[in-house]
């Protein structure tokens, strides 16, 4: 019996690293490949990417890679999952125009540069496989960005991708609910849908709301006006722009990504600049403060970012001042608060105004709220339902809506990463589950989360560490030169001397015992070193640093 | 002339560790001692204190400590500042019944015991050299929370402490408007005023809205009911008691402070508990799930609190299941979100019904909104305000709202820490900033945040460590035993033992060129060791360990 088989990697019972693995007659196709950003506690860590040992185990089957659209949580994981599945024999992978492009530029910075991207266009259909793939327009924070169809002799999986019901979107262009709506009557099988504000009550505002308000925000503006938002949300940037040209104000992108965003904009169209508008960064203190905008990264409080080294005064060309007006056309990505809060109030203490979301709509969400997650049920019609895209409460919520909109809470499957639903003439149900979880991008390398390494800069961040170095003659184990105590990241503050005196002792006394127990192989005199220190120091300073004796035998 | 000095120590650009010192003919009144929790970049560090060191130096001319109220940010601080003080010697503590009950449990805490704490009812007025003290009474998320006005011949300064002003407190006892006033009328000199929520517009709601709320929240519940809440707020642990109670529900009280909490506020006579009412917590499993209401720590997601231990499957006592609702009685303390989220996130995994304020109103400020800091300024009437307890952008907040009721905005202080605001008959200025900022508390030891410990746990903890152990000839340099290369916290996998050769080969040729210059002095080889090893790990890792050569003689 033909079985469709549709296992979430990542974005189920979490916020990013979004991916979806759709099998059918074995073949896969491949939703998004997204990442996530560390948490505080993940000490060193650079990115945390989907767990998708799965598809290094069926890389052979693999027919495409599809991608919703340019958001790292759906696309950023691109370059380790294509050299996961052979680099440049990787599957092609397929998106939107500004997705494609979007993807190169990531794979041409990680020297990525002969895999397969195709672009295409929403309403063509191809094929692959036992697949047939369709790409729906959507609207959402970012352009061309899409739903995906997978259609099969079994049914039709639809995957939403990141989306809101935009009536009145910048590019003029809102979702297909047309199309949206004719794969319903022809019969969904099984929806996957993105469950981001399943959260917050009734319609989300327009895109198109922000450019009024922001206009407004600019005209009370005497000085100069810094403006940050995500430099991937290239409407928002073009309302910006417009208000900005309207003004008789010049504007100055700032950050590497914005500028990279914007470049990549203004050649596919999607955003348009006056001649003459644009400035260098270094031109802005040429010009009267009442003349300039500056649009910046930073909305998010990123330590590097544009907008946070202005913020401390660390910015090479742009050093706000008393007068500044710093306008927010964003909000902080739930773990960012305090970076953003931290950034506002330094803003303040240079005396500079700010304008944040809670003080003028001047932002608006990407993701439909909750009656358009209910308007996408009652268009698909889907005969089952996989919320995605949340944590635990988010799919708890989309789970309910499906409820009220009708659909029976044993259709609807509140699944987890690695948890497949299978489907088949007979009905659905879970699966096995198959692994999944984290990969750590560690410097160079990934691995995995219970990696070593990190457990051991848990412990050294915590309490440090102490190393003490003993060296025994090979003859007899008795010292043959002074022991060295030697710590790091232990806190104690007059003790020092001393503590590392009664070490030395202890060291002493604990080679003295084993050489009377006739301990002679390096590897347990070490660890009875280990573990006898491990219990002086705590005993001394209330503390668990990590204790690592060496033993030298000459 | 005689001159006023009003110098914060704490609480100024922050939230959290307020202290305020107050000077007047060289004799000092300390108002508030308060600590903050560390956040996630103080590696390892348990608390963070106002740096007190003025007051260590001024020891002798500390007249009194008067604690406003109970909560950690206005008295957590006392058992170090006591220390410093003389201990038993210090000078003696004020407060209100609750505050000085909650400040000598801490001390039995950390064994100070013969501290001398003295209550202060409201109204009455007590010498303290130069100054007259009068506690004021004002309403706040804790009971017995107090203005302070300290009189000289000068003037008075009044120093609200934390407050709102609830008209229909649970108590039944709102703050002291009329004494306010009168103050007001005889003249204040300098108003230092709460600032913590003067970015809400309008008037907090009632302490007292919560309870009808809390108890439609417990009609609709079929299972068991979980509530958490502030331990200190003693008024909202009476209204889950008396809503449980009004549903023939058992009530336990889970988590220490929880515990030790309501054993204060019942031997006060702050909250009454019918008989029987109260249940063990490893009773609870013995009653029908509709017949208990759990009362538990935890509200902020703190990691080992009964409530995150719970949502972790990990509790002594109670396990969740599906069916339980828990009710988020509070709101997450700016930097706490992420803690708060995940555990909420866990509880809607295991099945819980979870009811937070965005779901109704369960739960009310203690801290007044834009019109009741308003109303302060022209109850008060002060010559000279000082916006505290609050963020850069509180402080200019509460400042706009000064000019508002009509202050001239030269009289308005924007104080810093350290930063003394001197007031004299000729009028008020800024005086030479103080020394002051953070305290560590770090195990047993407090110490500075420049400290180098930290400084080498945030290296640790980005990158590891790299140690190599090299012994050598006392006669001629050369290498007595194999070179030791020991790593922790460094990521990479696969090329662990080739990389060791290749460090071991690169120490040989350093210790080599050390040999060849004829360089013998221990320090000098571990230098050059040092700079070879790490520009050589560099190169190999793009990562940048510790590097901690030890070179030992023979």
């Amino acid at each position: 019996m033909n079985r469709l088989r549709v296992l979430p990697l990542g974005g189920l019972g979490e916020i990013g690293k979004n991916m979806m693995v759709v099998e059918y007659e074995d073949r896969i196709v491949v939703v998004d490949t997204g990442l996530r950003f560390p948490t505080a506690e993940m000490l060193g860590i650079d990115l945390v990417l989907p767990d998708f040992s799965y598809l290094r185990e069926r890389a052979a089957d693999v027919e495409a890679i599809v991608i919703t659209h340019g958001h790292e949580d759906h696309l950023g994981a691109l370059p380790w999952v294509l050299r996961a599945l052979g680099g440049s024999d990787a599957p092609t992978v397929y998106g939107g125009r500004l997705t494609v492009a979007m993807a190169r530029s990531k794979l041409d910075e990680h020297r990525l540069r002969d895999c397969d991207l195709q672009d295409l266009a929403p309403g063509e259909t191809i094929g692959l496989g036992p697949f047939d793939l369709e790409l729906i327009h959507m609207t959402h924070s970012i352009p061309d960005a899409c739903a995906v169809a997978l259609r099969t002799d079994l049914g039709t999986v639809l995957v939403t991708g990141d989306y809101k019901f935009d009536q009145t979107p910048v590019d003029g262009d809102p979702a297909d609910v047309s199309r949206l709506a004719e794969l319903g009557r022809e019969g969904v099988l099984l929806l996957c849908g993105d469950s981001t504000n399943a959260d917050r009550a009734g319609f989300s505002p327009s895109e198109r709301v922000v450019g009024p308000r922001l206009e407004e925000v600019f005209a009370r503006a005497d000085g100069r006006i810094i403006v940050t938002s995500f430099a991937s949300n290239i409407h928002r940037v073009q309302q910006v722009i417009d208000a900005a040209a309207d003004l008789d104000r010049k504007v100055a992108l700032v950050g590497r990504s914005m500028r990279k965003n914007v470049g990549i904009g203004r050649s596919l169209g999607h955003i348009e600049v006056p001649d003459g508008l644009l400035i260098g960064p270094q031109e802005v203190e040429d010009w009267p403060d009442h003349r300039v905008v500056v649009v910046s990264t930073g909305s998010q409080g990123e330590p590097l970012s544009a907008l946070r080294r202005m913020a401390h005064n660390d910015h090479r060309s742009i050093k706000l001042h008393a007068g500044d007006t710093v306008v927010f056309s964003a909000t902080p990505i739930p773990g960012n608060e305090r970076a953003v809060s931290e950034t506002v109030d330094r803003l303040y203490h240079i005396g500079c105004n700010v304008v944040t979301t809670a003080d003028t709509p001047i932002h608006a969400s990407g993701h439909g709220y909750t009656e358009e997650l209910k308007l996408m049920l009652n268009l698909v019609k889907p005969r089952y339902v996989m919320p995605v895209h949340g944590d635990h409460k988010r799919i708890h919520l989309h789970a309910e809506l499906a409820a009220a909109v009708g659909i029976d809470p044993e259709r609807v499957f509140r699944a987890d990463n690695g948890l497949p639903v299978e489907l088949d003439a007979s009905g659905a149900r879970f699966g096995e589950p198959e692994e999944s979880g984290m990969i750590f991008v560690d410097g160079v390398d990934i691995g995995d989360p219970a990696d070593v390494a990190l457990r051991d800069r848990r412990m050294l961040s915590a309490d440090g560490i102490f190393i003490v170095v003993a060296t025994i003659s090979e003859q007899d184990g008795s010292p043959v030169a002074d022991t060295e105590v030697i710590f790091r990241g232990v806190p104690f503050v007059e003790q020092a001397d001393r503590l590392r005196q009664e070490i030395r002792e202890e060291v002493e006394r604990s080679l003295a015992r084993s050489a009377a127990d006739d301990l002679r192989e390096i590897d347990l005199l070490q660890q009875e070193l280990h573990d006898d220190l491990a219990a002086f120091v705590y005993d001394r300073l209330r503390r668990r640093p990590m204790v690592l004796p060496v033993v030298v035998e000459v």
